[in-house]
């Protein structure tokens, strides 16, 4: 943590967990009997409980989206700079609900969670989950925060995904709808590159099937590699030329196979080796999932504002240029089908080097454009 | 085969090795004592010995680029498309010379060859070899073969690359240079794509650090991930969407990592499997390693034009519209530094879907221009 707490964090925060013993039916066709969700809240929910918003989480985040754990934390939650007093998302208006998703591996119910019926881990147990079964999950726990209509659900990447869905499984209870470097579906580069992901972990020898954790090891190479090539479709090529171009590791080269050559190669080295050691590879395969399987459009004929025209919500729609994880054109596709479909629609394309991880970045059109779409909505 | 020998194909071929006792100094500061080159060759030289062109391999190619080996195999060498009677490159009018690059496994002295000092596969003693040494291996294969200078070399990708070295290397022995879909040096991102594969291969517990052949196993699922991975690469977003979109493979999802739900998906692990089982992990890492060192402006104070300034020959440099990996920006640099170095540079930007896989695809305009190229050509 900085020295002092910054006056625009929301400060010292603590995870709360929410026990759930009603059975969640789940797309796959199976059921999970009872779990648990954990999430933080920010700000305060108002006497007619109409501004709470609600943040979903992309691959690999989880609740802890602003402020500090603890005094010694290093760094804030990973949203940090949007959420907080008099930021994007204004924590001195709105009562911000962040959770880990179900399948998650950092408190909610997912593969390393012990499976009640086994006493062991679930690992490759865990049902399969999709975005409509998270969106179904996330709506239990606003019964129990009391909060019956979000003023809005936003999210990134895959938690736009999230918001998207929000419109579409509880239209009543989502009055706008924030979608950031988001897509309708991913493409089939997408999936492509998630399936070399699983494969890199499913191949790991030390993955089990996926029961590794009752083998007492970790598929450590296969997540590393995992995330290396999650990694290069974050950035921009232009980010990565800007940040290391050709710059060399050492002041000359190697010629071997052993030694790190370029500083490109020890950055992704160094994020797939520490990724490796905090999360769960079975998670990382039920996330890519959930991204291969969204897809709204298609239960409509493949007409995506067929399945947007039950929404009742507003929309903001933000992509970055550089992003070609979920170029702009995927975020044209939305707001297409939403003005298609005769929609409240605001949509911003920010000219941004950083790529897909621009949604995580303070950039000031950005976080400005974001903060005064949210500022105008009613509270 | 087809039932007859197409009227424009070269025929029937076979290889040949030329044997080399003297060594080759090569750049790592390591020395091959003896290594041997197999290489077909297309046509006839002609008295003047001024026809003949020299066809440079990308990262998995050999040497065997046109006809058929064998009245059974099923389909022709790898750029038959391009070599061949009245073809782009014409065998009427050239002496087509097709080689297996030093460090390769399809014929060449390569980590898969015996060591003469220990009896055993070379494996990871094998040194690491660049595109300049491959030039200079070529130009002594050139001298046996009594080719004082080559009418034309012609590369695609990595091909382009060592075309490109050639003039710098050798300007008096090269009239016109060829490079197709290629680059001047790698970005940060393509260095990225690249160790994602190496470490794959690295960190596949059969790799055994290289010397998989005398465990008697071969790191094959390494070799999967680098080739799906690279083949991502190879294929544009549209290319990809338009062969599979979100084609499933059976009629429902299976919500499983062990099915295969999109075609993609599919088509990913075939190729992977099928590359893994033909190809040498050893030879994989030296391709990457010779892509990701080849940068012949660094010794010119990142000056292009500098690097280009000695070479004698006039270029054609040929590019196609979706292609990332190599994108027609990579092209445009090779141009604008041989203008400045005010060079005859001819150069056609290819309207094709395909991506960087463009160059070994019969498109028509490529294959015109390609030909109208080579025709002008005195031999």
């Amino acid at each position: 943590m900085p020295t002092a707490i910054p006056a625009d964090s929301v400060g010292l925060v603590s995870p709360k967990v929410e026990h759930f013993a009603e059975p969640l039916a789940l797309a796959c066709g199976r059921t999970l009997d009872s779990y648990q969700l954990i999430y933080e809240t920010y700000g305060e929910l108002n006497a007619a409980r109409s501004n709470a918003v609600l943040i979903c989480h992309a691959l690999s985040g989880h609740h802890h989206a602003a402020g500090f754990h603890d005094t010694e934390d290093r760094k804030p939650g990973w949203w940090d700079s949007c959420i907080g007093p008099g930021k994007a998302i204004d924590t001195n208006r709105f009562y911000v609900v962040s959770l880990n998703n179900l399948g998650g591996c950092n408190g909610s119910t997912g593969p390393s969670s012990i499976n009640p019926l086994t006493g062991k881990p679930y690992g490759a147990d865990f049902p399969v989950v999709t975005v409509e079964d998270w969106v179904n999950s996330q709506a239990r726990l606003a019964d129990v925060l009391g909060i019956e209509q979000w003023a809005a659900v936003v999210g990134g990447s895959l938690g736009g995904m999230q918001a998207l869905q929000w419109t579409m499984s509880y239209p009543e209870r989502v009055r706008h709808c924030v979608a950031i470097a988001s897509a309708p579906k991913l493409s089939a580069q997408n999936i492509a590159f998630n399936e070399v992901a699983r494969q890199a972990i499913l191949s790991d020898p030390e993955f089990h099937g996926g029961h590794f954790l009752e083998q007492g090891v970790i598929p450590k190479r296969g997540l590393m590699l995992a995330r290396m090539v999650g990694h290069i479709t974050y950035l921009s090529d232009d980010a990565m030329g800007t940040k290391f171009g050709r710059g060399l590791k050492s002041e000359k080269l190697n010629y071997d196979f052993n030694s790190v050559e370029f500083q490109v190669e020890s950055y992704l080295r160094y994020q797939g080796e520490e990724f490796s050691s905090r999360f769960d590879a079975n998670t990382y395969l039920l996330m890519t999932k959930a991204l291969d399987y969204f897809d709204p459009a298609a239960a409509h004929d493949d007409d995506l504002a067929g399945a947007l025209s039950c929404a009742k919500a507003d929309f903001c729609v933000i992509s970055f240029t550089t992003d070609w994880r979920f170029s702009p054109e995927r975020s044209h596709e939305i707001v297409n089908a939403l003005m298609a479909a005769r929609k409240n629609v605001c949509y911003l394309e920010v000219d941004a080097p950083q790529g897909h991880d621009a949604f995580l970045i303070p950039i000031p059109r950005y976080l400005q454009a974001f903060r005064g779409y949210m500022n105008r909505i009613v509270v």
